[in-house]
């Protein structure tokens, strides 16, 4: 359960009511009570801090350019705050509070962005994601391998149709900018245009580079040549003994990590769907070391373009920005975006024949006379108690034709019917919706029937 | 998913890009240049309206005085937002949004309350809810009997201790108000004084009705007696012959419901744990019929006052109030309190001395030799590819006491140990942690003795 994560004591000294994602401050008002209380519990030795934080700083600086796209919120009690963007940040902000320094976990729920929704393509201002991350300090690239094992075996049991995982480093991207020319002030802003890589033809992020955010014509070039490149383990190698890229240490130990993910990836049988893409960079500032994707190819899926389905890559530094001492707990993760999933699996499942079933119910108890609801009462009671998923109809007297057209319309595949003749001689007529067969069983029989006719279809 | 729920079209001229939970305007600058649109669609035929309504209004009139605990919430860029307060009021807009007339279903999320949090008892501002509802036009009380046999069945299997499910009728309620001489216009406000009964005792609740409310102490008296009646159907048969009660036509129609209610929960077998209580009033304005509330006894549990951890009823004019014509679906349905169970469940578990597995891993694969990380990532790998839960230690050359402590710690059963020797004979040596028994097992048969193993631990 989220909800017991943040229950921050007195003790700690963090003066918030946080309500994860939020963290909630009704600030003139509650500072002044907060320092009468401080005086009184005596002593200010420098270990005691109040940390007063609303949600909007808890979110800002974290996401680059993105962070127009923040949910910020003011309610009418002058409250400030701010609709969670993702759940990587909360997560490290509750890694921080609760002092957790390993972990792995995963966390299904919603969060907030002000775009421009996109329906078709799956994209919402408020939308699930799946996250699965890996916090602790541990050897090179072991957990950063199990996080792109974990995206290949979910997108390859989903059945979505062939993928592909791109793989980058920051560093790589750092010292690639580095090497390039790109003034230290603009590593970010120009990252955040190689970003739109998968969007805009390399010519318009050129322009954007050399017009809006003030590149030299040259520097973009050189960019240009490196994002152009992908490969495996080989472009790592290569790329280690290239001229240029090789004068940044930082380049170099992000192409060594790559070479070292690769290997492990072997191991784990992925190597078939990841490519090594310089071209990726991923907007949000956290990143501190590799960072991934995954695509689906547009092959299976008729005019759906969804973009990326998951994303992710490690964050060194984000829980230590939420502990009051700094503490580093180096993470790794990923993010799964369930609405782009959902919108390709519904355009699949409407290209096929196969009805979907919205209902998992095994049987109906039905009557074909009227004046027997108790009885139908009666019998869904002994099928409830026995465990069986069953139905009747909120009807006093329902006609046995909407009873049986429910069924077929619901993928119902069993119908137990109740009448005067079935009562007097102790049976329960079971039909089978999809052959229309129809046999009496023993009442006390029934549940066990029942059982076996569906525990191969449920 | 939920996300799909709002698809909103054009067509429909409904000016919102409504997230669920929230409807979110831009009001000023979007009228305009929706006005400009639908001089441009051309015509103002009287069939296109535009529905321009903000979060606050969906939720304002609805929750009665606890109105005051809705997350009022307002942005930056002037958009009116609030977070929900309960996921009834949505889910009426969703019928009402999308035409549905019927449906079964359970929906859990969280929900916002502006409150005072009192953790220990499992009260947050931001918690789980887990609803069921009915919506559709059925025969009276037999959906209502369903969900009270589905709270009876949710209490009983998470053994929670004893419990009663309290039952009442708003119709009862404002009858019992009129021939007790309540003023029309107080039956709200009177109601919600009612419902206070389940923390304050009769004479402060009275004293708020005359004191705060206005009401005579005459009226107050009398309803003083009726509130102190608890019962079954017995209760509901005397009321339908008392002097003054029999007055009202509600009343009567609310105490002739109880009495149908109470024969289907005789048939589900449910009328053990289940009072007809006319103390029980519950605050929300929405409701229209039968309301009850499912509340723990305190003997099983020490010293913890988690107070209703469910409740519900009836409310049939919700719906309409969200469909432009008015057009009404009748709803019953049932929320339950996730975090006030849990509270318990913990409180349960930490006194038993039965330790709570965090993990379902099944096997361990470790090593007690150096250099043998790429050995342990291939058998992972063959675990995992055949659907066993398995782990590795991120660590190059982890101690084999630390990788067995882990096991212990975390109740993982089984070991798989790699050995240079284990390597060469083509085996594994496979340690039940909880014996430290430990046998060679041919590396072939390894997926099928860990899963014959553990079938029936998991």
């Amino acid at each position: 359960m989220n909800a017991t994560l943040y229950r921050d004591t007195l003790d700690e000294k963090i003066f918030q009511i946080p309500v994860c994602g939020f963290c909630i401050l009704q600030i003139d008002e509650e500072v002044a009570k907060l320092l009468e209380l401080k005086a009184r519990l005596g002593g200010d030795d420098g270990k005691h801090q109040f940390v007063l934080k609303t949600a909007k700083e808890t979110l800002t600086g974290k996401y680059g350019e993105d962070s127009k796209l923040i949910y910020d919120l003011k309610d009418q009690g002058g409250e400030l705050l701010s609709l969670r963007y993702d759940l990587t940040v909360p997560f490290a902000r509750y890694l921080a509070m609760n002092k957790i320094t390993n972990i792995k976990r995963y966390h299904i729920a919603k969060v907030y962005r002000r775009d421009n929704p996109a329906m078709t393509r799956g994209r919402y201002r408020e939308f699930y994601q799946c996250d699965f991350d890996i916090a602790g300090q541990y050897d090179a690239m072991i957990p950063d391998a199990e996080c792109l094992k974990i995206v290949y075996e979910i997108l390859s049991q989903l059945d979505l149709g062939d993928f592909r995982i791109k793989v980058n480093d920051r560093r790589i991207l750092d010292g690639m900018f580095a090497v390039c020319g790109v003034p230290d002030d603009k590593f970010r802003t120009i990252c955040s245009t190689v970003d739109k890589l998968d969007k805009m033809p390399w010519e318009d992020v050129k322009k954007e580079m050399v017009n809006e955010k003030g590149l030299s014509e040259e520097a973009a070039d050189q960019i240009g040549e490196y994002v152009s490149m992908q490969g495996g383990m080989d472009l790592a190698e290569r790329l280690l003994q290239d001229q240029k890229m090789s004068q940044s240490k930082q380049a170099c130990a992000g192409l060594s990590d790559i070479k070292l993910l690769f290997s492990y990836l072997q191991l784990f049988q992925v190597t078939d769907k990841v490519v090594f893409d310089l071209s990726l960079a991923r907007g949000l500032d956290y990143y501190t070391g590799i960072i991934y994707e995954a695509v689906l190819s547009q092959a299976g899926v008729e005019s759906v373009s969804v973009g990326s389905v998951a994303g992710g890559g490690r964050y060194d530094g984000l829980v230590g920005m939420f502990d009051p001492k700094g503490r580093k707990v180096p993470c790794v993760g990923v993010s799964i975006g369930i609405e782009r999933i959902f919108s390709i699996m519904e355009q699949k499942a409407e290209a096929s024949a196969e009805k979907v079933r919205t209902t998992e119910v095994q049987v109906m108890v039905a009557s074909a006379q009227k004046n027997l609801l108790e009885e139908r009462l009666k019998l869904v009671t002994e099928l409830w108690n026995a465990g069986i998923k069953a139905e009747v109809m909120y009807k006093k007297n329902p006609k046995l034709l909407s009873q049986l057209q429910h069924c077929e319309e619901s993928g119902i595949p069993l119908v137990a019917i109740l009448g005067e003749q079935e009562l007097k001689d102790g049976v329960v007529k079971l039909r089978v919706v999809a052959t229309r067969e129809e046999v009496d069983i023993c009442r006390a029989d029934l549940i066990e029937e029942v059982r076996r006719r569906t525990s191969d279809a449920s």
